[in-house]
Parts: structure tokens; C-alpha cells; sequence
């Protein structure tokens, strides 16, 4: 633990005008900075350097430090997984699962989650400084990958003095994170939980998100990428953005049971462009809330590095290869309502790693909830997670 | 016959700023213009007068009038059914189910399909001039309901001299002015075939709207609606708009199978946000493609029409009670990969109709293609409806 608290200590503080700029201010958060000497060399073949890496952490490492959990955040999460978050004040992301007691125990286990590479909450980014400019990165910052997430990833782990990982666990973008792990680093993944995730994104969801970003960058204010530098925020760009994907994350039925076609504050229509109906304040709502905490040009990046995600691509298109000789024991689980990453994705994660001969599990939880289950009181995810890593930790001598 | 010619012959000649302002202009259709001492009523409560409503047709009327046939459009959809579009060049959008012995067979019946009160393509709607201002109507148009749309479609049925419809036909908003027929004017409707549509739009379908237009309020060039005096067009957020739409007319494996993951002109990622997939790349084009025919506030009051339906609302929330005593005969049909009106809706309409006691036949087509294969060609689909509509013709002595 050590390194880890003196990373605490060394937490940069930025000042002048970079720090007025930056939107990836988090000041609550650790961060580990990477020097000239340790560039993070991404799959589009450039190097990002310096960088840096936000992290938070709960938990103690044992003297063996065998017990460290990784949470792998999604698309628009942060490391803020078991602690109140700096700008929203709403709990931690994952406190459902992680805490004293919870199925990730934070009194028996050491468990870390970074910001990823080319967000916003502290970890180097397009809001970043450029040293090669003194301006924000904008567009000139790389495009990354989920590779080039977990290679920062396992950066922090050496910084941090972390050998390998008893549990490496995500949802979603971060579900993709944990398949990477197990392919990249096989040898220090002891046990993978990607969830509600899958091994490369759809047609379908590449649309998606291409309707994304293409909003962010029909706004004018996101003034090519530069909009940090002109004093603006395409935030309405960014809201519609989020509204169209916050519909991705839930179902229809979930939809239909917690809105149907309810008006707002009546019971007949306005005839007007008012938001009527309450789906659609609560959509209005998820996107203004949504560019209060985010920035525009990160959500070009993520979006991006999903779309690019495949991992059988890079194993002549079987996704067994990413796999081969894995000693890493998995629990795959899905969502029966989740639509964005069905099942059916799941299953051929599954189906590859029984080609490798990993040892897996596979856990279809029945759920209204869409996508967005993951991070909910989904009591079935919980029991189900509690048994693979109680019977992980044994087996480990934890 | 005599009637719609006489229409023909007095299509009316737009001159002046107003026709340089409208992007309604259709030179290529008959329109019925509607008077003062003749105006719509609306559900808002408001009175559009004066308005028209253009019209294609084919076939002849026969002498006792009882041949005819009613084609309600979709969404984006207009009134060339079955001729070259005046704007895009391209074949009517029903050709393959409308024609000389094809199942709507233009050698047997007199079509009509009008463009509906509220769209862009010849018929009154935001885009048209206010006669109160002498500036087009922008937001000022009212809003119009689908029984709006009926209404309309009423008039001019009445004004073209046809007392009654051997058939009233169409899919998605096209079905729901079918099911509004039918509610609206039983003994005017003989057969009736609502495709690929619901008796009320969901929570996730009212949501999707509220992206689109919430994409086209953003953009700046929308100018709170007034975009024809200020002389810009919101193309970006209409484009976006209809990027967001049109992958909810698809399905994923639709998708999946035109065009997966291929990246256009290469085999690797240019780690940058061209259009690199294929999947993108047809997005950008169909949003490019479709500003060019369409306007922005036309599609905000169609959208909302079909948000604020809701069939069983005017019936005290009992379906059923919208069609007691009918003596129409329906074919409802769904196709297996809709998601946007999947078959539980259709399902939804047969078991009210049933409980109405009304012939109703149910057909759910097996396809991969999605809400779009109403209008692709789905031989299926063909021989269902040839057989509902010859049956038909035989019960109404054609």
C-alpha cells in the first residue's frame, strides 16, 4: 500500500491557464503520472506522453498482494465506483456490488479502478493539455483502443505495485476492458467477470453511436474539436447524444413500466413540442445532467474505442485465439432484456472460451432492466457474482 | 372520375415570395384546395383554413364507385406510391405491391394516396404560407393528430367523389391512419389492412422521437422554427434526426448482414472519426439524402402525431371499444424483426378486434429486414395481402 499512498501525496496540482481549460479536473482523485520516460504506446501508433492516470482505490492490499480487484468502468462511468462522486455527489457507480460484506468485499479485497485512458475524470485525455501546443488535445489526441485502456491499466498496476490480479470485473465497455485483460495479460488475471458486454460491437451499435457523435459535431459550438480554446461546450450536441443512447441502456418494457405514455402533470396532450409526455423530461433531463459532468470530445473517443473493439480480429477472426492456453477462470453474464449487448454476445464469449478450454461460467440473469441491469439492485447479478468470486477467492487461498 | 380531373385542371399556381419560401412545392401532383367555407377541424381544437391536400392516383374509378383504394404513407413517406419521385427520381415507394396485376392491381382499382395534412410534399403543413401573416407558418401550425390526417383524407375522398373505400391500406403511420379509418368512418372502410403499426406508440418509440427532434431544435440554423424567413435550413439536425430514425427501421441482424463490421475501402481503422465502417457511411448518406426532401418542422408535427396516438384513449382505454360494431374486414400484419412495431402490437390490435367481433385475419411475416420490410420486397407479404384483397373484392362483388 505504500506506493499507493504516495501516489496519493504526489497528486499534481494544475495551475494557469491548462487548469482553466481542463475539464478533466478531478480533484478528488489519486492520480499516477507517467513521465517522458514512460510513454503509453497505443495501437494507432503513436505515443501519449506524458500522461496521466486518476484512479481511486478501497480496501487493503495484503502482504501477499494477491488480493487486488480491478473494476473496469463503462463507457461514461469513472473511477468513482464506491465513493460519493466529486461533481454529481451520487454514490459511488457500483456501490450495489462493492463495500464491506457486498460480493466485491472491500474487508477482504484491494480494489482499484481507473479513469481510462482518454476520458475526463482526471485521466490525460482530448481535454488534456497538448505539451506539444500548451492547448487542449482536441482531435489531436490519439484515438485510443480498449488495448491502450488496459495497457494503462496494467501501468498502474506496476506503479502501484501490483503484481496480477485475483479479479478483474466490468459491465459493458468495461466488460470489454476485462475480455482485453484476459487476452492481453493472461498471466495476471486470475479471475474475469465481463459483463453485459461483448467481444467486438455490432453493426447496430456502431450506428449508435455514430448518431452520437455525429450530433456532438453538428453542434457549432463544438467548433471542430476546439471548443475548449473558443469558450464554449457543445452541450447540446452532447444531450442529444446522451438521450439517444440513455434509450439503448434500458428496454422497452422497462420503458413502459416506469413511464408507458404518461403526461406530465395531466392527463391529455398539450398540443405542442413541450416535453407531454414524462419519458420524455426524463430523457431531457439524462442529457442536461449528462454534458454537466462530461466532456463532448471524450465521448468521440470512447464511443470510438468500442466501435474498434474486436477481439477475434486480432486472432485471424476466431475469437478462441484471443483465449488460447488461458489458465484465467471466467464468469460471463448477461441480461435477458438488454438489447445493446444481448445475450447472444455473451454466448459466443462463452463458446470461445470453451473452445480455448477456459474454465467458464455463464450467468443469463432475468431482468426487465435492459443494459443498464449491470449497475442496478439486480439481486440474481449479486448472488450470482458472490458465488464465482467466493469460490475464486478459495481457490486462490485468499 | 370527372371530379379528380376537374382537380387536376385546377392545381393552383404558387407565385410570389411564398413560393420561393415554400419547400412544399410539388408541381408534380393534383391538389384539392379547401376554402374557407370548408376548413379542417382539428383535435387541437383550431381550424386550419385554408388548406389543400395533394394527391397521386391510378387506375379508374369504377361506375358504382366501389373500387377504390386508400394508401396512407408513412412518416417520410408521400403520395408517389407508384410514380417517379419529382424530387429523388426514384420508383414509388409501393411499386412492388401497387401496380397492373400486382396484389393492389391498378387494372381492378381506383387508388388514391394523398399526402397527409401536416408533411412537405404539396399538402398544407408548417411549411406553407399563413395566410394571417403572409409568412410561412413555422410553429405556428397547429398541431395535427392522425385523426387529422383522417379527417383530411376524408374531404378530399369526398371532394374526389367516392363515397366509401373497398380498401384502406398502409404501415407504420400509414397503419395507424388505417386503424383511425376504421375507428373514425366505419362505413366507409370495407377492408382494411393496418401493416407493421400499433394502436398507440410506445414509450420507447415516443422517446426516439424526442431525439430527433430534439436534434433538430439544437441545431442553431432550426431558428426556433422560423429557418424559411431566416433563410437557413437545419440540415445537420434534421440529418441527424433521421440517422437516429432510420436505424430503428432496420434490425440488427439486417444490419449485421449488409454490412457487420466491414470497414469501407480497407481491411483496418484509420484511428480517426471518418465514416470507416460501412455501416457509417450509408448513416451519413441516408441523413444527407434525406434533407434534401424533407422538412425539418414537417417532421417535428408528424412525429408528434404519431406520439400523441392512441386508439384506446378515446375509448375509455378499452381498444375494443374503438371498433364495436364494425363490419370492416381486417388483415393486420407484422414481420418478425420489427422492433419499432414489434408483433406484440399487432397482437394488441387482433385481440381487440376480435373482442369487437370484427373479421380481422392475423400475419406475421418472417424477415430479418426489420419496420422497413413493409416496404421491400417480402414475397410473403405479397401473397398474404393478394389474398386478403381478392377475397375482399369477391365479398364487395368486384
Amino acid at each position: 500500500m505504500d506506493t499507493a499512498a504516495d501516489l496519493i501525496a504526489n497528486r499534481p496540482v494544475e495551475t494557469g491557464p491548462a487548469a482553466e481549460l481542463s475539464q478533466a479536473a478531478d480533484p478528488k482523485s489519486p492520480v499516477a503520472l507517467f513521465g517522458p520516460d514512460e510513454p503509453l504506446a497505443t495501437d494507432a501508433g503513436v505515443q501519449i506522453s506524458p500522461f496521466q492516470i486518476a484512479y481511486q482505490t478501497a480496501g487493503t492490499l495484503n502482504a501477499d498482494r494477491s488480493n487486488a480487484v480491478l473494476i473496469c468502468h463503462a463507457l461514461t462511468g469513472d473511477q468513482h465506483f464506491a465513493h460519493t462522486h466529486p461533481l454529481t455527489g451520487k454514490p459511488g457507480w457500483w456501490e450495489t456490488l462493492v463495500g464491506p460484506g457486498k460480493p466485491i468485499d472491500t474487508d477482504r479485497y484491494f480494489v482499484v479502478c481507473s479513469n481510462v485512458i482518454g476520458s475526463c475524470m482526471g485521466s490525460t485525455g482530448p481535454a488534456s493539455i497538448n505539451p506539444a501546443t500548451g492547448h487542449p488535445y482536441g482531435l489531436d489526441f490519439p484515438l485510443v483502443t480498449i488495448r491502450d485502456m488496459v495497457r494503462a491499466q496494467a501501468m498502474l498496476l506496476d506503479r502501484l505495485g501490483i503484481p496480477d490480479l485475483f479479479l478483474c470485473i466490468g459491465g459493458s465497455m468495461g466488460g470489454m476492458q476485462v475480455l482485453q485483460w484476459a487476452a492481453s495479460f493472461p498471466d495476471r488475471v486470475f479471475a474475469a467477470m465481463p459483463i453485459a458486454t461483448g467481444a467486438r460491437h455490432s453493426a447496430q451499435n456502431i450506428a449508435f453511436h455514430e448518431v452520437g457523435r455525429q450530433a456532438i459535431m453538428a453542434d457549432p459550438a463544438w467548433a471542430e474539436g476546439r471548443y475548449l480554446e473558443a469558450g464554449t461546450r457543445p452541450a447540446k450536441g452532447l444531450g442529444v447524444a446522451r438521450m439517444g443512447a440513455h434509450i439503448t441502456y434500458l428496454s422497452e418494457p422497462a420503458l413502459h413500466r416506469k413511464f408507458g405514455r404518461r403526461f406530465q402533470g395531466g392527463s391529455a396532450p398539450t398540443f405542442s413540442f413541450n416535453a407531454d409526455f414524462q419519458i420524455e423530461s426524463y430523457l431531457r433531463h439524462q442529457g442536461l445532467s449528462f454534458v454537466e459532468r462530461f466532456d463532448a470530445n471524450a465521448y468521440l473517443y470512447l464511443t470510438r474505442a468500442m466501435d474498434y473493439f474486436d477481439l477475434a480480429a486480432d486472432g485471424g477472426g476466431v475469437l478462441a485465439n484471443a483465449f488460447r492456453g488461458t489458465k484465467t477462470r471466467f464468469c460471463v453474464m448477461s441480461f435477458t432484456s438488454d438489447w445493446l449487448f444481448p445475450t447472444a454476445d455473451s454466448r459466443a464469449i462463452v463458446h470461445a472460451l470453451n473452445a480455448a478450454s477456459a474454465p467458464v461460467a455463464f450467468v443469463e440473469v432475468e431482468s426487465d432492466k435492459g443494459h443498464d441491469a449491470f449497475l442496478l439492485d439486480e439481486p440474481a447479478m449479486f448472488s450470482a457474482a458472490r458465488g464465482f468470486i467466493d469460490a475464486a477467492a478459495r481457490a486462490r487461498g485468499l
